[in-house]
């Protein structure tokens, strides 16, 4: 694949500089040319894939509910899984890497179940576990995954 | 949303035929903007994403395993469920139409979960079930199925 | 293990002959011993549950909601998946065998999902799909299931 | 309900520590008549088990993988999911209440996915997480569960 699948977790919710946070941050993911994955909801995720279709990037929403209505308006591909909170381990399982903003209960599960499955973790203002590698920007978070997940080892090949 | 996403469902081989009707399948979804979703394996699945990507397609895989290096290699975004065949029911809700080509028993799940969910299911040589619509062609079934879905009523409205 | 665990399938609603029978099967699974586990709701469910515990058997639900709330009455123990259809994978998946009573399209994809995981299954009254082996009462598919997978077989051993 | 089905979070391997405080509780557990619920496999998990087997308890695992083999030997009744790590929503929203022994990161997804879903969370020299109620042993955590969740409230009535 040309590109990585960024996982960005975060609350439903969230504070003005979180979601500021959560904007650059997707728009970041995007102008290197990545996809965004995330909830699909609000707060957090909304402004992640804002700022991620800011600047034409791709944005996939693995959403809790039945119905692709759910998912918020910059999500480009809904995933609509019908099973509530069990989806969080499909969002941190896609992901190639995970990110989290700020975040409240459900982060934490997420973050769990990232560490859980040995996917490299990033956060951003986020809850202190050891495991995380906490960053102080967008920038250094994606320099950081970069670094870690370089495209040339990225397994999956596609003709696309 | 500009496009549908339709599920294409089938099994992980499939007869020759079933793999030409497949290819043709993804070929026209792509042609007309929409996107393909299928649970990401071989056979006919992997057929429909090399038709859809052979016009320029985008294809989203729904995995049952633990890792993206199972896709097919037409996929462009893989969903990593490891929920084994419980993802059968994420691809299926994820489609706003579901199209089965052929098929064993995991293709008639889903025909059977796709109809409790009240999504219309088109068939090409497929299961003989009450409520699947029988379609001679790939174009048939795309046919129909704009007809049916309309994209002007397509509730979900992006800026993308 | 000195019992099997025996999947029950059928619809949330179902005719007076199809309760009936529902009925019978859970008082001949829980009459032999064995451990009734089926979705948990209404209709048929509910009626082979009620069967089970006329006995005194034990009954499992594996319920699509987010609350046990919403299990029938004669549940043992409700499992709360809050996953919609996809406890359905679940359902057939906990049964060494499974035996379906009428039915709709949720119990098709029942059919379908336990024969993806070779699993026998039996049929009382319900949907002619080719490895459903056809059974004229409770007792026969009781008596064939007993005779497919004698406990003496039973691999998991518990000290209970 | 007669009793309530009680959440035993914990990793699969744990100390002699660990171990012993799980087979208290699970024993703690079954005295007061109330069922085990957990993840069915090894380390706390499997001693909790033990624990509540020792009085004549009933223990319930939600397994993560394809077969009921995997479950510890202690285990009453295996629910096998074969959704991996997504199972872990399923055994905190299964629980009336939830109770943590020590644990890593799966635990730690676990005590996210129940707060998020407003459960009662008690922890025995586990996770320091805003939300947990920190108890000194396993019979403080059951009178806890037991003053804020009595019998005569559960709300779910069986005739059984």
């Amino acid at each position: 694949m040309k590109q990585l699948l960024i996982a960005v977790i975060g609350t439903n919710e969230g504070s003005a500089r979180m979601k500021k946070t959560a904007f650059e941050l997707g728009r970041e993911i995007a102008r290197r040319g990545h996809y965004l994955v995330c909830g699909g909801m609000g707060g957090v995720m909304q402004e992640s894939c804002r700022g991620a279709k800011s600047v034409g990037g791709t944005t996939i929403g693995i959403l809790p509910g039945k119905t692709k209505g759910d998912a918020n308006p910059y999500i480009d591909i809904p995933i609509v899984t019908a099973m509530s909170h069990a989806r969080n381990a499909v969002i941190v399982r896609t992901g190639d890497a995970v990110v989290a903003v700020g975040g409240r209960y459900g982060t934490l599960s997420e973050i769990g179940l990232a560490l859980c499955m040995n996917k490299p973790v990033y956060g951003l203002n986020t809850w202190k576990i050891p495991g995380i590698k906490r960053k102080a920007s967008p920038r250094a978070a994606l320099d950081a995954i970069e670094r870690r997940l370089p495209l040339s080892q990225n397994l999956r090949t596609s003709p696309a």
